[in-house]
């Protein structure tokens, strides 16, 4: 579809952080007008679907500074420079929550905002999951607390706005759906 | 979970553009030390389920420039300024589809990348959708393509990457879940 494409005529770089790229773009639309786009660049991150022997979710509970508020999500984190995703993901649910797998089966990618941002996010199921006796170490800056959920629970979470994000809210659905076909 | 909280010493807004503002706060975490968030804020969004009385999901093929590729996404957009996301969600629908409803459902709302953005989607479910003969004309630098597909297409189109973004991923999710469970 061609006829939909912006064409970049100037990209400005207003800010490079430690997670996020800003740059604003000035744009040709597809009428030929100017117009300008603001994007937000992100290294992309994973998150895991991890359900205990026990039929319980783990889901760790953080603080999000965007939110001002601590909310309940599944395991998750942004890739490193040159990691596999994959690999990502076995790190942080080792990292954030002290199980490890070697079962990791992709079950989606999706961008998370995709007006505004690039950031691709990387689902994966844990099958088979084991408590480390010495789990790797969290990063410096992130505090969590661990929580097992069960299915009911999780939609009770989601009604009381405690499970409120993209990632979390796909993944209790995911595990609804995988409970009505079985 | 006040323990989890991480206290702002400085907030300093880096853009304040059209559509984001980026923040950088300095923040003190729980254990005292000092860390800083770069923080996306931005108005929040609107994304409508509408599915035709022929088993069709309404869709927008739309040039995104943060990806730089034309992706396939259920109807959606920005709430403007005190408009109420109910407001949105009709408004968006008739503007980028022709179709109007009267009647919507809340279904949930989710912040789609809480790490780093405080976006917060509200997601409609669109009842007695009708084809209007005069609808609201589109935001003058938005041009898209109206699609309606079936279930088993949107899945196809899961698999080639066409359908990617998170709103259209849980969209599709839960047409197969209201499906399983009906």
């Amino acid at each position: 579809m061609d006829s939909l494409e912006e064409k970049t005529v100037k990209s400005e770089t207003i800010f490079e952080g430690k997670i996020v790229k800003l740059v604003v773009d000035d744009v040709v639309l597809p009428n030929g007008a100017m117009s300008k786009r603001e994007i937000v660049k992100h290294p992309g991150a994973v998150a895991v679907i991890a359900i205990t022997p026990e039929n319980k979710m783990i889901m760790v509970e953080q603080f999000r500074k965007p939110l001002e508020n601590t909310i309940v999500e599944i395991p998750a984190g942004k890739i490193e420079p040159n990691e596999a995703p994959e690999l990502t993901a076995g790190r942080e649910l080792e990292e954030e929550t002290g199980y490890k797998t070697e079962d990791l089966t992709h079950l989606v990618s999706f961008y998370t905002s995709p007006g505004f941002a690039d950031e691709l996010l990387h689902i994966y199921l844990a099958g088979d999951i084991h408590k480390q006796a010495n789990p790797l170490q969290a990063d410096e800056d992130e505090f969590v607390n661990i929580l097992e959920v069960s299915l009911d629970e999780a939609l009770q979470l989601i009604e009381e706005n405690v499970i409120c994000d993209a990632k979390t809210v796909y993944a209790v659905q995911y595990w609804q759906l995988r409970n009505a076909i079985n």
